[in-house]
């Protein structure tokens, strides 16, 4: 046989797969840093010898597109490969992409209406409760004013959460708590924790938008599972656990968001069924339990916090300006996750915790929540009825809490009203942000809390009548 | 040719491949959660065939001692194969693993000294600016008591920094610089912006110990230089860049963890050029600079922030109850480090940041400082004097800060001392939690702020008398 003809049949092929690679990453189907297909699985892709590939991949080592990483495979280089949320997928509408409207509510001045926003005014916190709790700590020990906190977090109000926990059912010794810097640095921990990058995590579809950045970041795979009035479509979650064997589900205890709904004791007890045959760990994001007024079943009570781990904060009722959340879980998972938080955070420090301690104990809280509560009971029915006025109808009418999730009038897109919206200083939020499927553009979450302002409702009947 | 003894060859053929994982897994070298070779690589090592090697892992799939992520590859599976720090890799000595020294000085009650700890003791920080920093708050407008930080943190706080830095060189404007909740989360930011599981990092040998447990929550490989009183080795660094190809190198500016040295603008010079050639981004942990009387040079300042992060804090100088960072980087990477931030802690609170800015304009903090570091200079040769006198010897005499490198008399191991002092209540930092390549068996670092009392020379005297 003739060596020639072979050799140039090699040197095509292996040039095909430099193309293809090549395309890939232009076309952004390969982004900066993500890992090339296997060798083996890139050769039977394209029906190549191993060693084709592996001559392929080389020579793009050295044109410097891929960079080799021993032992873990190829990767697309880049100027320095930063790591963008951005780019892990194809750009969205800005309008939708959950930080971008993180952000707008974040960044948004005082002129701005926040309807899309995810929590109340400043003025229906507790400023008067956060004020006592300021001097008190002014006059604190000097330990509480200058020393880290220990890894767990202040013992008392570790005390404090277990009894608040009792209340609701769910049994958690002050050692099987710890407290973290935000309900979000406690999901952030239990993914670090449990995540390996590639892993699948369902959610709800809706679901809190940070929730798709959070998983972003972990280069996890969110999988979408559609929310019923009671809770998750179990059908659906069966079919979604057993398509992607997902490690983790992240869910809303109580009120769930954007919906408002709550979770059923029926299917509660199905997913807890279903969690235990398939190794599946609970995230149970309870941040919206001082909103309830007739209290919602908790996963971690049926569970006993055996593979549900329980989080929460006092951001959405007491203050967002101090930060402070808690984890409760099993006690062998409290002592990797406070390894875990010294190592990224070292451990946090003592006087948010004091200040919480100090406003949470304070006899002024109940009374608060008894005002906000209220409050958003009015809002919620006045905010129904405009919205009803110009066509804007709820998906339900939550018991409780800030949130309504709303449909707009047959095809509109809610993200071509967030768009107009915005231009006349109005940050709304439109539902595919909360859609990992993508098919809530006819959806608007609204916090009724922010919607007191007659100007919205021109501003909305307005970008409706145009769209 | 006979198909049984083919068919039986290759039996044998993929039992030794489950075998061979099967003690590499019994044996702990591959940990619940990591990832198996590759196939191919297996077949390499093993002479045998790639289908083999897949027949071999898809058994152990079917036995459940492994598990298949589709696209990625195998994975050690395990009850829940959670992620632990302690089990990346062989279980170090407790006395001398970083989390345990943390956790060990994070959690000592108030009769236990603490030499070993990296923070002054709480009567050494600012207590009166930080009582009148609460008492100003507790009268703040309601926004800071209830909000949420803007992404990049309280405008008025960045301008503080801006100047503050311009004032060591570092140009930043304040759109440049973007608040966290630590320094230690500007850090966790930075890796989790910068760094894919695998790739090395540079530190210094010996550096900070917490950098070694960071990298691990990263699933990075740290790769240690030995760190001269100049600065790191920069013979050394040069390999070291050419045999790992590192992404980052994580420093203290100013004064070093644990060395107490200083950079010298050669090394600082030299370091930068090769980092340009390299590609390497280097980040600048300046923690420590209050404690400085003549500033030193910073790496950013020369660079102009272009392959350098700067991060800091004031943890150390005023309260590390109060918490709150910094990051000072390129406009882009700001704006992505932002993103990361708000899908990972969501942005942070006001409080900590207001009481900071009111603690540090505040004319008091100047005052502070002054009397810190002339303390800390008191406590220096004190300790120093002390420390001769039973035999143990500074590696260098800092000029400025809180940490003494100290050698012991041949022959004794620091985690045999660490051990035995931690008996009579004494937490020490025996030198390998701060060294990647296990060189410093021989040194302990030392606080001196923490080091006044004299028990700790009688308990050490006579720790050293029976080892």
């Amino acid at each position: 046989m003739d060596e020639q003809p072979e050799e140039s049949r090699t040197g095509t092929r292996i040039e095909a797969v430099m193309a293809v690679i090549r395309s890939r990453i232009a076309a952004r189907s390969l982004l900066t840093g993500a890992r090339l297909p296997s060798v083996r699985l890139q050769a039977r892709a394209m029906k190549v010898s191993v060693s084709t590939v592996v001559e392929a991949y080389e020579r793009l080592v050295a044109e410097g597109i891929i960079r080799s990483q021993p032992g873990s495979g190829f990767y697309v280089s880049g100027p320095l490969a930063p790591f963008s949320l951005a780019e892990i997928e194809p750009k969205l509408d800005r309008e939708v992409d959950p930080l971008w409207i993180s952000r707008q509510s974040l960044e948004a001045d005082d002129g701005v209406l926040k309807p899309g926003c995810g929590w109340l005014p400043a003025s229906w916190m507790h400023e008067a409760g956060m004020r006592r709790a300021l001097r008190a700590l002014a006059r604190a020990g000097n330990g509480e004013l200058a020393d880290y906190a220990t890894p767990l977090g202040l013992p008392a109000l570790r005390g404090v959460l277990a009894r608040r926990m009792a209340a609701s059912g769910i049994e958690a010794a002050p050692q099987q708590i710890m407290l973290t810097e935000s309900g979000t640095q406690a999901i952030d921990l239990i993914c670090r924790f449990l995540l390996e990058p590639g892993d699948a995590v369902i959610v709800d579809d809706p679901c809190y938008f940070n929730f798709h950045a959070l998983l972003k970041a972990h280069r996890a795979k969110a999988v979408g599972v559609p929310y019923t009035p009671n809770g998750p479509d179990i059908e659906a979650f069966t079919e979604a656990v057993q398509a992607h064997a997902p490690r983790l589900y992240i869910t809303n205890s109580a009120i769930h968001n954007p919906t408002g709904a709550v979770l059923s004791p029926v299917t509660a007890h199905r997913l807890l069924k279903l969690a235990e045959r398939s190794n599946l760990v609970i995230v149970e994001d309870d941040i919206f339990a001082d909103f309830e007024l007739t209290p919602a079943p908790r996963l971690a009570a049926f569970d006993g916090l055996a593979r549900v781990v329980h989080i929460g904060s006092f951001s959405k009722t007491l203050s967002a300006s101090v930060r402070c959340g808690y984890i409760a879980a099993r006690p062998e998972w409290i002592e990797s996750l406070a390894d875990l938080k010294i190592a990224t955070s070292f451990g946090g420090g003592r006087l948010a915790a004091g200040i919480l301690l100090a406003a949470l104990t304070d006899g002024g809280y109940r009374k608060h929540l008894e005002t906000v509560r209220a409050r958003l009971a009015g809002a919620m029915e006045t905010t129904v009825a405009r919205l009803g006025a110009i066509g804007i109808t709820p998906w339900i009418v939550p018991k409780a809490g800030m949130f309504l999730w709303c449909r707009l009038p047959d095809g509109i897109d809610a993200a071509a009203i967030a768009r107009t919206c915005l231009k006349e200083g109005v940050v709304l939020a439109p539902g595919n942000a909360f859609s990992q499927s993508g098919t809530a553009s006819g959806f608007l979450r609204f916090n009724v809390a922010q919607s007191t302002d007659a100007r919205l409702f021109d501003v909305l009947a307005r970008a409706l009548a145009v769209s």
